[in-house]
């Protein structure tokens, strides 16, 4: 049964933002809220945190500077809180961004259900745990979303919304809101789906990837190659449907499937994900570090970014409204 | 047991090439073959085919001079020949893009074979059939080879080569050359694989797109969404290996993998494909219409051109010597 939630403030008046865990992802969101001109307290309890935080911070800030910064942004508005309770306190709203274990989750959710304002709206960045499993400890769960982003969350724009079967069907809907408000692009679910949407599509296609490489059909080189050179040009503007749609030529979807529909039978990818044992694990391990050559993770990182941006612009989704 | 091959002239010297089958594939075929400066004779049996042929072609001639054309490419250097023979009978390579039947394929290649100068490379672009099952009618086999390229040929730089049973390696030596002097990226497979390996890819996630169509877990524009808005985005210059290797922060892949390895036994994707019944057949019909909004086929195909344009320049793709 839904608990109601009376948030503290519209979506568009959200000041002050917590974000809670400050690995890659909690990080990048870090970087996001701060480029939209938030300010931002962090909690993390690694020993190391503030350090890698404010260095991940400071590497992705040319590659936002370069987007456009909203007015007022600066790193400066980056507060690391000593405590969790801290962190929380004064926060309009809370991203949760905790390594993916479904009983961290479920105790920290509950801490943070716990410490935050009443009303105000907490998000999980679970790349694939229902809400449902994860609200169980909490009290006041009615306030407790997902807000799935992607790496790195400050320059991809997709976030995937859903509640669990506690949730507020009106906290959804301010999560959506204020993500949209927050510059990203949202998809908001109606029902929970493990792994949500755009993960299982990508999962889809990555065991099938580890199918070859574990039998020897394709390296890691030809997989990737495979994307970047062919359909991956496509899919930065265009998703996979209409691209089918238009391989159907001037007939469309319906020739598409009425003329291709047979080969859904045929042994095209395989079903169950392979076992991830040493020598498929060591394969995939070399063919990326072979694929990275001389580049580090740092230079791959400002590589990956500038692209992202220059694809961004190139298809016309910079300097947009949104 | 492979024929010898000895191919007339070196890939470096094609002049003329015959496109058998001039539908979307045959069709961007020719667009590419005329782009890069080659002769292209292009022969099919359907009474309109060359209007919509020069059509097609003329639709994609101003993409191709944004990136630049070849010394001396012209739409004028293409003939159509009103027999199969006479297509081929100077040719230099010929590309078969026969629609996707096994029978049609295997009767169609025999008669290529037949018809084409000894030594000849001839390739199909069969999105999925083992060249082992098509050369079967075949005599002097040897030089049939399949080169599968990506919708539109003449912007999507992916070629897949492989040869059959039958198939003189050095006629897939010769045929990887030859794209790769057309200026095409190749991928040449050691080994006969069902559905080659970009379309296993993409087929992976298709399955699991429409699988979540069919159980109304997402509609089209979600799915859309969340590739255009998400993985796409990255997919465009860097491969799902990698871009997962990045995931896994400074660690890479190993970290990525030892850390995210158990969620792959996780419901994430389904296995078998969905029936294609008249429900799923309609509602991704209804979804790519409703997707496409106001726009016309030609205005979707020219909004793609352009995108892909756009992204190629801006991941530094175009300008290349490739």
């Amino acid at each position: 049964m839904p608990e109601t939630t009376s948030a503290p403030c519209a979506p568009e008046d959200v000041r002050r933002i917590a974000c809670i865990g400050a690995g890659v992802i909690g990080g990048g969101w870090v970087a996001h809220f701060l480029a939209r001109g938030y300010d931002v307290t962090a909690w993390d309890p690694a020993a190391d945190a503030e350090d890698k935080l404010r260095r991940l911070v400071a590497a992705a800030w040319p590659a936002l500077e370069q987007i456009g910064l909203a007015e007022g942004a600066t790193q400066d508005r980056l507060t690391i809180a000593p405590t969790l309770a801290e962190a929380v306190a004064d926060a309009d709203f809370v991203q949760e961004s905790a390594p993916e274990k479904l009983e961290l989750k479920r105790s920290l959710l509950a801490e943070l259900a716990a410490a935050t304002r009443p009303g105000v709206v907490i998000a999980s960045s679970t790349s694939g745990y229902p809400m449902t499993d994860m609200q169980t400890a909490a009290e006041d769960a009615g306030r407790l979303v997902v807000g799935h982003p992607f790496n790195p969350p400050y320059l991809i724009p997709l976030v995937e919304v859903v509640g669990g079967e506690q949730t507020d069907p009106e906290a959804v809907a301010w999560a959506s809101r204020f993500y949209d408000v927050a510059g990203k692009s949202v998809i908001t679910m109606d029902r929970e789906l493990p792994g949500f949407i755009a993960n299982r599509l990508q999962e889809a296609l990555w065991r099938e990837a580890l199918h070859m490489v574990a039998n020897g059909e394709a390296s890691v080189e030809d997989i990737d190659a495979s994307i970047t050179e062919g359909p991956g040009l496509r899919w930065a503007f265009m998703g996979p449907c209409l691209t089918f749609a238009l391989a159907g030529g001037e007939g469309g979807m319906a020739h598409m499937l009425d003329h291709f529909g047979p080969s859904l039978k045929s042994p095209w990818t395989r079903l169950e994900a392979p076992e991830l044992d040493r020598e498929l694990r060591d394969a995939m391990v070399d063919g990326c570090r072979e694929a990275a050559g001389d580049r580090t993770y740092a230079d791959l990182v400002a590589a990956r970014d500038q692209g992202v941006i220059d694809v961004l612009r190139a298809t016309g989704r910079l300097g947009s409204t949104r």
